[in-house]
């Protein structure tokens, strides 16, 4: 039988947040392997384990720690915030694995961003949308701000990961300026801020308002496409239906 | 105290995907209420409860069911497959919930099918991704048309929600035909069917191929973006991490 590797995504912090298997895995795991920030949520609820972490620009290194410690027979998780897949590690795991074939890559899936943030805020994301990064680590500028247009063109409700940080204090201004090109400046916009761990907290502003927000690395962006409302404080997209 | 009322994403189906929190609502409410097709997903495994339900073109209705019970002062949850937000009910409860000032809603998210059919895939939504359904059924053709060709352009991974129902056998073939205006025929694409429940199927095609993929309602549609390529048999969108 082949050996198995799980990549685990892991929620927004809270367990309750987590899915059942994804627990369970944890739980019956020898070694859990991720960035120091995760993995410090985790080690309260699972005692015993072996904790190994890589900082923010070692992700390969951090995958291959993974692969030679399941290939040893431990029992090994990657564990990822949010989902495993999005701006996860399961796409990395399942590139290095190619070197590892004894080694099969099982991913369970979590809830990112996007939907524990909409869900705080309200209902944003309740009709098509799109996911954009505004971290160019990875990705040139250019790119980004071409999906940004084409995405508030399409008049998708939009959500940001990685509105800013230390390096990049004013990128959620400069996507709000290609944003407001193309959309009204009242369009309905929110944040939502530590997403289910202490301090979480959402707000709502129009996309000028926006423009001024204050966010880290911890913030998600929602922007609305045009039927968005405000309700009691909420921010809700419409699907359509009608009422009454 | 305000009277509370949940919206649960209750993931694909299978227990093991839903939320630690959703399961602990569901345990100890009084009544759930959904579409009759997940309603009955949940039958077995929470017994004793009071179960209510309509059918598809009664969403609204079921949301002022949700209302009146809870006003009676029973615990209630309205489940949605997947998310609670992503074409599920959250909008649409806290849009009714303006004639209910006494009753708080609370949205409690879940695994929608692009994560968890993502997961059965590899990685298919690594990096900036949009998602949109093929459904008319509340959003023009001509709006549907215009966001596939827009999210083509930007580069986003592409995942297609009711990608076919009885009413609308073809209309994968005619997102393809859209798709293929902007994009290559070689581009790698992939379906789950059935996620998280008995007769899980997963397969991967060239966007030409998915032309002619036989597909349902019960299936969710991956189109890779410029990066994404299959290795083993699982379709994988790098997010650009140097290797080695």
């Amino acid at each position: 039988m082949k050996k198995k590797l799980y990549v685990i995504g892991m929620g927004p912090g809270e367990a309750g947040l987590m899915c059942k298997r994804a627990a369970e895995v944890l739980a019956a795991c020898d070694t859990i392997i991720g960035y120091t920030v995760y993995v410090n949520l985790l080690k309260e609820s699972y005692p015993g384990k072996e904790f190994l972490t890589t900082p923010m620009t070692q992700e390969a290194k951090r995958c291959e720690m993974a692969f030679e410690e399941a290939a040893k027979g431990k029992q090994v998780a990657m564990v990822c915030s949010g989902d495993a897949g999005v701006y996860g590690m399961s796409g990395l795991m399942l590139e290095i694995g190619e070197t590892y074939p004894d080694i099969e890559v099982e991913v369970i899936p979590g809830i990112t961003a996007a939907l524990s943030g909409g869900a705080v805020l309200g209902a944003p994301l309740t009709h098509d949308f799109a996911v954009v990064s505004l971290s160019d680590r990875l990705t040139p500028w250019e790119k980004i701000e071409k999906r940004l247009e084409l995405a508030a063109e399409a008049d998708f409700s939009i959500c940001i990961y990685n509105p800013s940080s230390k390096g990049r204090p004013d990128y959620l201004k400069r996507a709000c300026d290609i944003l407001l090109r193309v959309l009204p400046p009242e369009r309905i916009c929110g944040t939502v801020e530590n997403i289910g761990r202490e301090g979480e907290a959402a707000k709502l502003y129009t996309l000028q308002e926006l423009r001024e927000a204050q966010v880290n690395m911890f913030t998600t962006v929602f922007i609305g496409n045009s039927m968005t409302k405000e309700i009691n404080g909420r921010m809700v997209t419409p699907r359509g239906y009608r009422i009454g």
